[in-house]
């Protein structure tokens, strides 16, 4: 077991280095980005395009380069290493749906698990020019379209009733899900739906308050954690319970610990 | 009957005084963006705050000084004049509810209407800097974030089976609507979720083929007609014909004739 102080100098020596890599993903999806580009279908039925693979095979290079002991886990290509202390996790485009329609709110994803906790997450926005940063025992930055940097609150909103509550699309759920998220979210104050990876963005902001999704991989949920957390908010599985690699893909991130309590009491009511 | 060189050329005049109006509404909503507005409920339970009717009332004014007797008919504060021949439609903001979750993906919506027909219609995007303009007899121009403006087309998607279909928000349908709605969009290629005004200015520029929607207003779609029709495509309501004041808000835009046939037709099995 290494010294917090030396973690917390590996955490910002990874979090600067996901920055980077952050950066190189932008400019290589924006580069795809509204031209045509062939579109192949995912044995889970979900379209991939060359700019997924293409962005993903540079982030993976670079890390081995940099630190050819960690692990990476990656969406399209898949893992390795993956039993190392340190794991990256990549989504190179999450929202490639949002992505081929040539619609600005996709986003890249990188997590770094140390023994499979995440330590840092970043949620990039190519092409709105935004950027969270979060790190465990940190606050999380924000950096704006602008590139001004600050840190961020999540809203001091406590109760369902009080709620801005998004998700990205009812066709995540399966049935049952559907039916929990309809009367949880008919619960709170005003529901949207659409967002990707941007709407934990918006909580962790205090823009709105409360995202509630299903059907998530880990390359999705991973890199929300730290985000989430180190703007004051709380994020876990449908049953409370923290996101690990091996979650089930239900996810709640709330502004605040309150609300997180009645969201989730509100799922157990609506499940039973 | 004023001849058509004069008609066209007083469109041109009309085109250009709608974007200095769209200039002035993004310099405007744009001050309040992310910053805690008041939220009120109108009697239609939608949200409304300060920078909705701020905005309409400076383009009301706006309009009332250089063009004294033409009409006016805005979200917020209702109509004058409305029996002119021209008459200025107006949606300050478009996706309130997207604007006050800190959402940059909301608008504003100019349409001018001669003779109750949609003759100009701007699709402004504040936060994105986007922005469609569409002219009765004219191609859609689409000016990008950098402010560089070219002719835009719709994309050549002739099959509901081949086309990507968005629409806001399943809450926007009543029941009968959304089963419609379900049934035919299943029958697409991918459907999407979120969007307001945005989505029509995507089929406009060809990265996605068809809008299905229900429950808008007036300010909500006459100035989608330009933009769409000026790009190739075909905006009608759900029973094809033409949008006009008096439309009951059920709207379809599609990239090409043979796509909105196919679709009309499709959600009329689906309505039987």
């Amino acid at each position: 077991m290494r010294d917090p102080t030396t973690m917390a100098e590996g955490r910002l020596e990874l979090a600067g280095f996901a920055a980077i890599l952050a950066d190189e993903a932008r400019g290589l999806s924006r580069r795809w980005f509204r031209t045509p580009v062939a579109i192949d279908t995912k044995p889970d039925d979900s379209p991939v395009t060359v700019a997924d693979r293409e962005v993903e095979t540079a982030l993976r290079r670079r890390i081995a380069e940099r630190f050819p002991d960690h692990g990476i886990f990656g969406e399209e290509h898949g893992r390795d290493r993956t039993e190392s202390e340190i794991v990256w996790v990549i989504d190179p485009i999450d929202g490639t749906r949002s992505f081929i329609s040539g619609w600005p709110v996709y986003g890249t994803l990188l997590a770094v698990l140390e023994r499979g906790v995440p330590a840092v997450g970043v949620i990039d926005m190519p092409v709105l020019g935004e950027r969270w940063t979060g790190r465990a025992g940190a606050p999380t930055l924000y950096t704006d379209g602008g590139g001004q940097e600050q840190s961020c609150r999540t809203r001091d909103c406590r109760r369902l009733a009080d709620a801005t509550v998004y998700t990205t699309s009812p066709d995540a759920f399966d049935e049952a899900g559907l039916r929990v998220f309809e009367t949880v979210s008919r619960q709170a104050r005003t529901r949207r739906f659409g967002g990707d990876c941007y709407i934990y963005g918006l909580v962790a902001s205090g823009h709105i308050d409360l995202v509630i999704e299903a059907g998530l991989q880990p390359y999705d949920y991973l890199a929300m954690q730290p985000v989430i957390e180190g703007a004051g908010g709380v994020i876990t599985d449908w049953e409370g319970k923290p996101l690990t690699m091996e979650s089930d893909g239900r996810v709640v991130a709330a502004a605040t610990a309150d609300l997180h309590a009645e969201t989730i009491a509100a799922i157990a009511r609506a499940t039973a």
